[in-house]
């Protein structure tokens, strides 16, 4: 009945994202070097897990190549600093429809829906610690564009990551997100105690206002392990909300480019933000060895 | 601060919806003429709004054919008892998606996707008082299918209904449903305030417990008219929480086939049940006049 | 994360209250007899649980005599009619100051402050099933009077309670009484898991909206038993409000003295009223021994 | 809908309370020399309001001696330093009980109950520009101490504060205490809008997790200006949690002597620490003429 704050937090830093956002900010990484090097460089600034994306050398745009996320996962193995690896399962789940008055056949150039072991294919090659798992289907932002994860996608998708050892990451954009999140867990798709992301204030998902937010937390069970992150200029804010509720921190450039009113900023940058106001709050932030420990995560080794 | 409890009520029966119930009860109307007598029969017991979708009449399959709307139509209007008429907009954007491993080409065969135009057409034939819009994409109850309704569509049906005159009920699915149908009104796509339904339960949307209820409750312009509903054996409790929070209460065959345990029930049943539910809580249940007084309609006469 | 309502829900029927309602209605009882009887009447039309206080016969004006609470004991534990008993221990804690300008001495016509023996004295010589115990001090209604019950007072009655092995039931008039129940829990003054009445709407403690009464019901330990109440016209909403969020129900002439505009009720009329609305949400209305079963109670025989 | 936090913060310094905690920190402020000296290091610090209390400057007891309270305005008035003042009205309520077998009369070598022209005596003397109103009775802290303040005695203390032209600060230690403050206003003892401070975690008022939080805030009327605190390792915390949910911020030692484990704080870091967290959240940190603009407050100049 007092605030129950988490007072150990660990910090996810999502590197880079699979938004079109690399030409907003020099500091998007591309290739798999500036992207590993950018996950080692805010896990120094104390980032415990580093959730990484891959996008194309050149252009930048969002890619799902196994080579590169292999490429991604050997350079961060290799580094002396030590951090958990989550890598995205969230693409390939892609429509864009044809206009309103004739949305099928869907937008072939926009759209990007792949089989589920397809879309698991890079975890089963670079078996990261974590993978995520985006929970439901909904309009995504401002883009005409669908997140589309079914049900029978998502059982197929989770029970792969089960047999292969890694711990999902179940992302919930919105409260029904949450309630199937369960239910894989009921169904033993996903393994108990489960590891869940609150994605708030994605348009069009959970408003991020404390209300909904609270909403979402009081339906996590209280044995799961949780972090939350809001978008833009509520990234930071939201680090304290989640902090508050008992959760843990996610920052990053895939989710906020600004450190302030014109400032773009790093993903260290951010990471050493979100670590200052969690230490004002009070907390601690843990490492890699205790998420590890807290989560029952193995660390693989560079092959 | 003290409980700002809804005092007049109304009351909306859902008639026959468009799931696949109408072989679990006989009470489930299927023709124009079974639908409307159980509408008009469902006002007699104090709806003052029927909820409309329309079925082949043989086979009691889900249908938008315009015909069998437009008879629907004639016959309540026909009938010498008022009532409001809301029809449904909902049909023509569910997806079923082919197996896990190959997801596109869509399932042909279960997909029923429509331009915004022919979503409409039976709207602005009939020319309800009312039409649904529902506000957003997601994954639909235990069958796989996706309920697809992107930003522009909705922006298009909406525009549409805007246009001829007939009020929009949005129906927000889950938090982020509403937070849509907010910018909605804000693009001036819909007027405000704007008439809402919070359907609670349906999975993969809100949850039904009742921290989630209030935080959408809580979103909820003070401006705006709200009515809420769950399904099957929580209906009833949801009349109750629904006016217990300040708003209007939707019953009806669509959302629960069931009187108590082992009672099929019918829609004037269900109206009867919430009729009582609504005055033991010591409050009123209003007709057709005063909904539209209240909503700013119009009533169509017969043609 | 569906709705967690209570399906089995038990009715406490509070038969006279001491409030100066004995001039409002004529269905206030005031004698022990006509206590016992209104409480048997409430018992008949389903009430597992009766709480009672005592008045002076002649005047009606509260009353905190022994002997009273001994003859409507007797008469309730004598009848054929079985009945949780619940004696309130809520007298003796009535503070009316002086003027603002000279606040002490306290009047002391209008003061009723007893020693914790005193204030129990009746529960160890009637040895009902249940006893109250308010659990904290606050300005009490419109009057300008506080009830007062400090931290020692309620740790030296609950003790007595506990050793007399007569069951608690924490009155939590605010959220800070029901912090403070659990702290009496931890200190095993109470043993756990405890019974607690929200009594939500009683000025000047918690408001009776939902969101705080959300806030309070989300405070109560989960092998806790609770019930809730509200006032007036409120009584009959928080019925359905305590069942939905997952509590039982109290009514009666204490808290509300009307059936509906311009009627005034018996006890057994709200009684049978809740019992309506409990079996119209589709709950089970439960009696005597499965409370006792529930709380483990010990039936006393009559003397 | 999307989080509505409150971008530009004031901070108010509680610089010395009256709690017994003059012996436990050498930071803790007891002359008027130096308690004016700890509220303009505060202000300097980024302190836009200073709440003092005053001590015997020997002992450090607390104390509610007008010429202490002038000395005090009088140093911070003469000060170049810049900051709204808010006095203490809360003395001269204080209730310590006889023992549990006997309550009255009061201990009155403990007890301290002052009428209402005493209580504001100092007020009236001093005019500054905010004065508390501490908006109910209840048991206060883990001393067996009754916080009483009855309706009567705050319609004529607030009578007079608002006589004065002197704004009070409510003090809400739990939901009802805020509920009565908004029955002030209605009643016009107290104008609209209304300046509130939310008191968490003050046992045996409101608990501070963030569900009661968020139930109080919700009940705070949309045009007033509120403010948040906690104690204690909660403090820091609070100063988020209260910007986030769209208030202003209290911090100093009054509520919390710690800056971290072992470390004893002043003001000036606690105030340091409070702005650190609300710059390092996007928010601005605003000054005294910003807070007087706002509440519409005018500078007492020095006499």
């Amino acid at each position: 009945m007092p605030l129950s704050m988490n007072r150990e937090v660990f910090i996810t830093c999502a590197v880079t994202g699979s938004g079109a956002t690399q030409d907003r900010s020099p500091h998007v990484p591309r290739s798999p070097e500036q992207i590993a090097e950018s996950a080692i460089a805010a896990a120094q600034a104390g980032a415990a897990v580093v959730h990484c994306h891959v996008r194309d050398p050149q252009t930048g745009a969002p890619s799902r190549d196994p080579a590169l996320f292999r490429k991604v996962t050997e350079l961060i193995r290799a580094s002396s600093t030590d951090v958990v690896l989550n890598l995205t399962a969230g693409m390939g789940g892609d429509i864009v429809f044809g206009p309103t008055e004739r949305p099928l056949p869907v937008n072939e150039a926009a759209t990007d829906m792949a089989g589920a072991s397809e879309r698991v294919r890079h975890v089963a090659e670079c078996l990261p610690e974590i993978c995520t798992l985006d929970c439901g289907t909904m309009n995504f932002a401002e883009a005409d564009y669908v997140m589309t994860n079914t049900p029978g996608m998502l059982r197929a998708m989770g029970a792969m990551m089960t047999e292969l050892g890694v711990k999902p990451e179940i992302e919930a954009f919105d409260t029904g997100h949450l309630w199937f999140a369960k239910q894989l867990v009921e169904e033993r798709v996903l393994k108990s105690p489960a590891l869940v992301q609150l994605c708030m204030g994605v348009p069009w998902g959970a408003p991020d206002d404390l209300n909904t937010f609270m909403a979402m937390v009081n339906n996590v069970p209280s044995d799961w392990t949780w972090s939350a992150f809001s978008l833009g200029r509520n990234q930071m804010p939201f680090v304290a909300a989640s902090v508050l509720a008992g959760g843990n921190v996610r920052v990053g450039l895939e989710d906020n480019l600004m450190l302030g009113r014109g400032q773009l900023a790093t993903n260290a940058q951010l990471v050493e933000r979100a670590k200052l106001i969690i230490e004002s709050l009070g907390a601690k932030v843990i490492g890699p060895e205790a998420v590890r420990e807290r989560l029952g995560l193995t660390k693989r080794m560079p092959a």
